[in-house]
């Protein structure tokens, strides 16, 4: 959902954190999730939203070359890379400058209006959340994602011992996505103390300390959870594999009849499953079906009227195997070959049998699992 | 590590909850978890505990019997299922209530010093850490683990805008296990009104505001976080995947030679692998044995002296078919067989090599993985 009235929207993903709550040497952001780094899934949620329109990357010095390898690898679009400060408010504040200061950047990219502000290691945002955000933004100046707590918050004193503790109702985890009128949040950062730079951690409390903005609390839903620890990271790869597991992409070419298909089949399809059907050829240049390969989806329905579609069907693995997907699950490719002429002029023989068989036996080494699918009907014509 | 001087401790687990935030209809300690219920691998944490006295499991009317069926499944010892109250303060109460009133018990159970109050669905703290709570509720009156923060807390206006943010640095996240002094606790729950016992959530609290106790706050570990959500069960889904893997059981038979192999293979292997020795015959009696199969042991080194064990081999078989281990996974199970005569008297043949290979193969199709390993050395005298 688009935000409501005309609005420029554009994002920064503070990602230079070192991830020391999480054991290891890489910082999180880096770690592969399905062999994807986790800041490439962050991006891509951002990127999945197309009325935003750039996409800020903060990263320390030291892991440029690393997320400019990723950007390339995954073929992310309208993302700039920045080197980030030492804290994250430091890495937030570098982000909006090269919105802001011409000296900064070497090409000052449009300022606007709204700024999200998300984090590289929260890898599920859905569109809806962040339409929400940057709506309340518009209005309050400035919004966030909240959750209800876990755990009781408590105070301790200074001997170690329990001072008070908090009634869990009347407070909330403050999570990303967070949004800003940009003038207001880069007010606050531009006014605020070398010690608000260095030990703060909250936007939301730059806007009210520094521009009297009471920012909107928005109720977000349990997929914003931050990947902390490393058990963040086993749940993050299983969210993963279940929605690998309950995609499937329906291609169909451009012919009418195939088109109904591919129109009916999804249709038929999505109460199960979550469905992208596009009527293209599989060719290299498809940027859309690239994307969806990119995306990882791992079942994909090829719907077409030749007798046997091998070619077709070999551009497809082709593609798969250029692209970056890691396979690391099986893709299971159905090919329907649909005989909707009124004759049924052609039978399945056994040497195309034989022909999907041996193509299917060489896919199958490269873990991508080919099954072919005759369906004969007659048009019935209207009397 | 045991709790320093004599202190007799039981523990109560509230297992009441409806699980509502998980999504689906089973109360996520009830959820399997590699086929077995969350709650049975806190009862087992539990229960590994050598000093702990008596475990109390408070569940709702309707999960009685479930509860009773995983104790006897699981094989769980010292466990009393006690039924809860509507609310969680309400269930603690109660499961304290068989220590101290006759007419709520069919047998007063022994009344502890210390009450370890500890939640069904935070199925990984270490004995460490509840001995550290343990001993400081003793000084202290009363005790809990605490974490950091992991997103900074906010407190909304009636508005739904924030009305301020609290400094992440001052703040903990209130975890388990805690432990009381059992007559402040109880003298708390005995004390505190409706009111608290139904929107209440937090014992240190009770103890704070009842009996003037300011309990001691125990730094805790990683792995006391509480599975709430879907995605932690599959977290800790992953954890024990990862635990299983990381763990060995070396059985040797009595002999002093093959006693001392048995001691120095695990001493070589522990900075690798969780090592469990036991000098035993896997025959059905060893309770011990039994106990490391249940806890899920996916892996076995078996060292005789025989030429060709696998009647004991057999019966360790026997006793994981026996054992209620999901075999989920495979299990391995190598079989070494020491020559340590002078004289090397035996060799192994093509016989022995054929009812190896055929009893592996049997095996194999119980998920349980069978290797023979033949060692041969002569045993050097002193000169």
């Amino acid at each position: 959902m688009e935000p409501r009235g005309p609005v420029s929207v554009s994002a920064v993903l503070p990602a230079g954190g070192s991830g020391e709550r999480l054991g290891g040497a890489t910082p999180k952001q880096f770690c592969a999730v399905q062999g994807r780094p986790l800041v490439s899934y962050a991006v891509r949620a951002m990127e999945r939203i197309s009325w935003i329109s750039d996409i800020i990357v903060v990263v320390s010095p030291e892991n440029i070359e690393t997320m400019k390898t990723i950007i390339e690898k995954y073929g992310h679009r309208r993302v700039t890379v920045v080197e980030g400060g030492i804290t994250r408010h430091r890495s937030i504040f570098n982000g909006l400058k090269v919105f802001a200061e011409k000296e900064f950047s070497s090409h000052l990219l449009q300022k606007p209006e709204v700024v999200i502000i998300h984090d590289a290691v929260r890898p599920f945002v859905e569109e809806d959340i962040v339409s929400k955000v940057v709506m309340a933004a518009k209005e309050h100046g400035a919004a966030g994602a909240i959750r209800p707590l876990v755990s009781t918050v408590i105070a301790s004193a200074a001997d170690g011992c329990l001072d008070h503790s908090l009634e869990r109702a009347r407070y909330r985890a403050s999570e990303m996505p967070q949004a800003f009128l940009f003038d207001i949040i880069y007010e606050a950062y531009q006014q605020c103390t070398d010690y608000d730079l260095d030990y703060g951690t909250e936007c939301l409390h730059l806007a009210l300390k520094y521009c009297k903005t009471n920012a909107k609390l928005v109720e977000g839903t349990t997929d914003l959870w931050k990947v902390t620890y490393k058990r963040d990271l086993y749940a993050a790869e299983s969210i993963i594999k279940d929605n690998l597991s309950q995609r499937v992409c329906v291609i169909t070419k451009g012919k009418e009849s195939l088109a109904q298909v591919g129109f009916l089949l999804p249709e038929s399809l999505k109460n199960q499953i979550k469905v992208e059907a596009i009527s293209v050829s599989p060719s290299k240049n498809d940027s859309h079906l690239q994307n969806i390969i990119s995306g990882q989806c791992y079942n994909f329905v090829c719907v077409n009227d030749k007798r046997c579609a091998i070619q077709e069907i070999q551009e497809l693995v082709d593609m798969l195997e250029k692209s970056n997907t890691p396979l690391l699950y099986p893709v299971v490719l159905i090919s329907v070959h649909l005989d909707i002429s009124e004759n049924n002029s052609f039978s399945i023989g056994m040497e195309d049998i034989t022909t999907i068989k041996k193509f299917a036996r060489e896919t199958k080494k490269k873990n991508i699992l080919v099954y072919g699918l005759l369906i004969q009907y007659k048009v019935q014509s209207m009397i």
